[in-house]
């Protein structure tokens, strides 16, 4: 485990006096301040500024440049400097570190896109979701229960962002890894809650021995399938489909060396981890081991990192399922425990999501 | 005027390169954070960790004392830990100062209840707003050219929301603001843009031998007219009604001492402020004085005032009308001067919304 130094944790106010009032209404008016700042992005005025690098821009060019009215780009551009995204000096504007990051960098551009075409309208319902533990924002985008069976057919910006921003946080995580698993030299490999399959393609294309059988519903698995069939024959042959509700009682499978959860167990609630794994830990092999990469609010390294996640959690609780979350660790180590396994090893940091890999076996 | 280092202005940079990462995503995250602010205020979560000061409170405690489940309360807390709203130490959870605010500074419920009632989801269409020049998130509200003429069907609880937002931030400007227009001693006053009332209510009430003639459109004065009714005969006796289209030719009365403009400018244009300003210029007598009262943007001595400023003008833009913003100082002083005026007095800092008051005579 790393040093608790190296863990960003809230730990105290980290809000002088002076500036409450001020960091008080940056969340009262956060709404108006984020649609601001996608204007800003979007009508290319920080790309704009990011040209005009220290001769900054005046108000008039950056009007002609983004085809605004000067009075559009005005009250943008004030917006823009009470956000702290630019600053202006002598009726010229600037891009700052904050507009800089808004405008370059991927992270913080696929959560924007996320939050406001898969969260923004539905988070008005968070109240609701908070009290009747159903995701009560989903609403806004048709009758479902929760949003994964709605995920292929969300309407468009919403599907591109939502898998944008799925995709961009556990890409990087699974390469990193990749090589924590098969320093363990597994030969079979249980993949559960596989979804689109990426994690099990990477790993027969890693380990050209490797075996791997997804478990998942039906109909993820029957997506998945197609999937497959994309592949080269080698490959495609060593990957195995398992469908099982993880909820219903019923017999696993038992054959692997390697059980693998990536982001699986956010999906569900506290007494349902528990329950799964509990179940996982009764099929499992002697010898095998339990791989579990979350990222966890209470290992972050990075303030950024926490804060997303916190307010991810909150689109799990009204926009997804209404009872999920991103994991704290305490919570997760009790669940093992309690399930009968022993912390082998915890890794932290891994990828720009800051995910934590956790790798269990079966006490005694 | 104030030495330039009494007022706060964004001619810098304020985001360290280290923190950039973190504020960016704290605008990418806005909108999910506010609607958690919301819902730990009203779910009474803050009030109970002030009634447990040092001592905090756990999940467990905060839970049952709010009603919520403790997944429900779990995710919200995360949200206000990396909202910076509260604290945790050894697994309890206290309140911070910014906390504090969100719960006991009237001004910041007052803005927060504004920005969920009534610019929330509206907010949405700021960049359809921004191109087109029209209000563009009204729609939410019903078909209607620009708020005013809705601000009295409003749907509950908008119109409580906007009513208290609107009159928070004049009332006690106008206390200030009386003293300055009193040692004129006006014995006839104008007030354009009148409104419910308030302002002519005040100076008939605080000279009882001052003239108020409330100069507005038809329907204004006849809400007004019902308020006038209420009053005592001898204020009643001494408040008159003019009726007028600012923005129409036609002949304005010229009797009055003092021309007087509460958030009037603000509504209009910059074009409109010039021709309206010119309008007023030609109709006032020898010796008579403007006085105009506007919270200026580059005039406050706050950040909390400046970026309050900034995004209630994105909701001029969004939700009211679609082209107008709270003033610069530079441009209000330009139209004056163009219209012939002569700035005589510029007084600061009055109010809580950091109200600037412009005292203007005709020029030569």
């Amino acid at each position: 485990m790393p040093p608790s130094d190296e863990r960003f944790l809230y730990d105290e106010d980290a809000v002088e006096s002076a500036d409450a009032v001020t960091e008080a209404q940056r969340i009262a008016f956060g709404p108006i301040l984020f649609q601001a700042a996608v204007c800003l992005r979007d009508f290319g005025i920080l790309a704009h500024l990011k040209r005009r690098g220290a001769q900054g821009a005046a108000l008039d060019e950056i009007a002609g440049d983004s085809g605004l009215s000067a009075y559009a780009a005005g009250v943008l551009l004030d917006a823009g400097l009470a956000a702290r995204i630019l600053f202006e000096k002598d009726g010229r504007f600037f891009l700052g570190r904050v507009g800089l990051c808004l405008l370059g960098n991927t992270m913080t551009r696929v959560n924007m896109d996320y939050v406001r075409d898969v969260c923004y309208a539905g988070m008005a319902n968070l109240g609701q979701a908070l009290k009747e533990g159903k995701p009560a924002g989903l609403k806004v985008f048709g009758d479902w229960p929760t949003i994964y069976p709605a995920l292929s057919s969300l309407p468009e910006p919403a599907r591109t962002s939502w898998f944008a921003f799925d995709h961009h946080y556990s890409d990087d995580a699974f390469e990193l890894a990749l090589a924590h698993v098969f320093r363990h030299r597994p030969g079979h490999i249980y993949d559960l809650g596989g979804n689109t399959g990426r994690w099990a393609l990477r790993c027969a294309a890693h380990d050209r021995k490797a075996r791997v059988t997804v478990l998942d519903l039906p109909e993820q698995l029957a997506l998945l399938e197609r999937e497959i069939g994309k592949e080269s024959p080698d490959v495609a042959a060593r990957i195995g489909m398992y469908p099982v509700d993880i909820l219903r009682d019923g017999p696993l499978p038992g054959e692997a060396d390697v059980w693998w959860m990536s982001q699986f167990l956010d999906c569900f609630s506290e007494a349902q981890i528990a329950g799964i794994l509990a179940r996982v830990r009764r099929a499992m092999k002697p010898g095998a081991r339990l791989f579990i990469l979350e990222p966890l609010c209470d290992r972050q390294r990075f303030e950024a990192g926490a804060l997303t996640l916190a307010a991810v959690s909150l689109y799990f609780t009204c926009m997804a399922n209404g009872n999920s979350r991103f994991l704290r660790f305490r919570m997760l180590e009790e669940c093992l425990a309690r399930a009968g396994f022993v912390t082998e090893e915890v890794i932290d940091g891994l990828g720009i999501g800051g995910h934590t890999l956790m790798i269990a076996v079966p006490g005694e």
